[in-house]
């Protein structure tokens, strides 16, 4: 195809990511990790690493503003970036905000944007240092950059995953999916619970603390935060790691108001499960022999849950088995903002 | 005014800045500064602080996209952070960078954006080590945010500035601005040196040698970049240090395009080197005593020139001799993108 006429539609984020990775590097002190996993990382700095990630949030593409409170739009833009840091295994230390806002947007709504911003900094211990505030012509844009830190010894990169590890989660999927189908108007569920879905769709509990005590246990090989959903993200674990996985249908948490939630819509929730995305939890890879161990450490439920998923396995595909015990293969496919 | 119906267009950025500026850190671990400078300031870690800043360029605010290449867009989006670095003495390290682009835009455009980027990576010795990449409804953005490095005894910050400083700026202020008239139409000169004004308004060149090495010669007390405008960013220095300043207009350096171009159109250039912004020069200030010892490492012009504007008074005012010996005090009033 003419490059001219190109779009980024035809080649989509990851395609674009793959053509502008190279050449990024023209400073190689402290450099540790560029492009390619949830944070880069710099140092070390005092037997730390410092982790460093951005997520921009574009009106109406990421999210509508009549459909979310100011005050949790900015809890959110820290969030996913929380995220990230909680990915690697890291606590977040400092953020710089960029807030582009219509010339004619009530003063109001920026102060519950940053409300928002100052309620997680709170609850997560880090600081806002800076930004950036511009007017824009018609729609609002947050960009959130954000450092964190992980002891050096502990962080944990979605690249090494090894043949034999057992794959888990740290909660159940799809809830975020489903939410995000009710904003859309696409699924209309006559009961009263749709609150719940639109939260966990708008409020993504980044997992920090859950994070924290993985990378600490020392167990782990290889871990990701669920954004671009659950076969797309163990699908960049495998990809990167030049192996493939098996999961098991049955072993996929579910949660028991999506379990409702798909009686009585009728639609199936592992489908919302395996690529819905923007779940925010964390899939990570445990050798087998580590992984009791880390099972016994986890099992008073006070630093979260572990749902194991299955194994790594030789090969590059992602293989399911299904309850009725035949075993599919999974197509990796995404949540990508330009199709 | 009921605050529901207060705009960002009725207190500007300044306004909204100090407005949000409190309540923004819970984690003063290696926190040295926070809002109020032009980057923020962590560490220190191996006896250098780390330098953060990061800025927005929106389409139709700060670009118009007919009126600007891919290539020297990605540049200017590097080279306003790079001037921030260069403000507090620092060399940059790493950036990340976040572009929201139109669906319907051809990829050319973004790769446009990331090849000036790297070139400026290139020729600055950093790193683009991650970022984002979202569609966008209709306007292109980008956000870099960048982290910089100065060693500890050297990092200068705007507020230090004291009674009898001299006041010196690093090159002729007042072209990036005739440049933008001439974007917008609002000067239309018949001779044909209207690119060199275009270019000094789309390609400021940061002055980061410039600022190592007065960062680095240890004879200063305080320096910014000019980003607002002479006036608004010397009135930054002075309010922030508590002092006013006395500055002489014969003093001003003008390059000589704009003293014939001032001719040919007939405006003031004394304006537009006083209020117009986007000079990306730096402005610091020096104490009397160690005044020729500067210019004395600075007199083979290998790392610049300075030219000295006047010196640091007791008082809260920005006063300017006019060539005519009159005194007269200067109005603060900077670039506000809510105006």
């Amino acid at each position: 195809m003419d490059m001219k006429k190109r779009k980024l539609s035809d080649i989509g984020e990851f395609g674009f990511i793959e053509k502008i990775k190279d050449d990024c590097h023209f400073n190689l002190n402290g450099l540790v990790k560029g492009i390619g996993d949830d944070c880069a990382v710099i140092g070390p700095y005092d037997d730390s690493y410092l982790i460093l990630t951005t997520d921009l949030l574009i009106e109406d593409i990421h999210f509508i503003m009549d459909q979310i409170n100011p005050v949790d739009l900015g809890k959110k833009s820290m969030y996913v970036n929380l995220s990230d840091i909680a990915a690697m295994g890291g606590s977040p230390l400092h953020s710089l905000v960029s807030i582009a806002v219509p010339q004619s947007a009530p003063l109001e709504i920026l102060q519950g944007i940053y409300q928002g911003m100052k309620e997680t900094c709170r609850n997560y211990g880090f600081n806002i240092l800076g930004g950036d505030t511009s007017a824009s012509r018609d729609r609002l844009m947050i960009n959130v950059a954000l450092i964190g830190e992980v002891p050096q010894k502990e962080i944990l990169y979605r690249n090494r995953a090894e043949k034999g590890d057992k794959i888990y989660v740290s909660g159940p999927l799809g809830d975020s999916a489903a939410g995000l189908k009710m904003l859309k108007g696409e699924m209309k569920p006559s009961g009263g619970n749709q609150g719940y879905f639109i939260k966990a769709h708008q409020l993504p509990q980044p997992e920090i603390t859950f994070g924290r005590g993985i990378a600490r246990s020392g167990l782990a090989n290889a871990m990701i935060d669920i954004s671009d959903g659950l076969v797309a993200d163990l699908g960049h674990i495998c990809q990167t790691s030049g192996l493939g996985a098996r999961i098991y249908q049955e072993s996929i948490p579910l949660s028991e108001e999506l379990k409702k939630l798909s009686t009585e819509v009728n639609f199936d929730a592992y489908e919302l499960a395996l690529y819905g995305g923007e779940d925010y939890k964390l899939l990570f890879t445990v050798p087998a022999e580590k992984a009791s161990l880390l099972e016994e450490q986890f099992k008073d439920g006070q630093n979260g849950h572990l749902y194991p998923l299955g194994e790594i396995i030789t090969g590059n595909e992602i293989r399911m088995v299904l309850e009725e015990g035949r075993e599919k293969v999974l197509t990796i496919k995404g949540y990508n903002h330009f199709l």
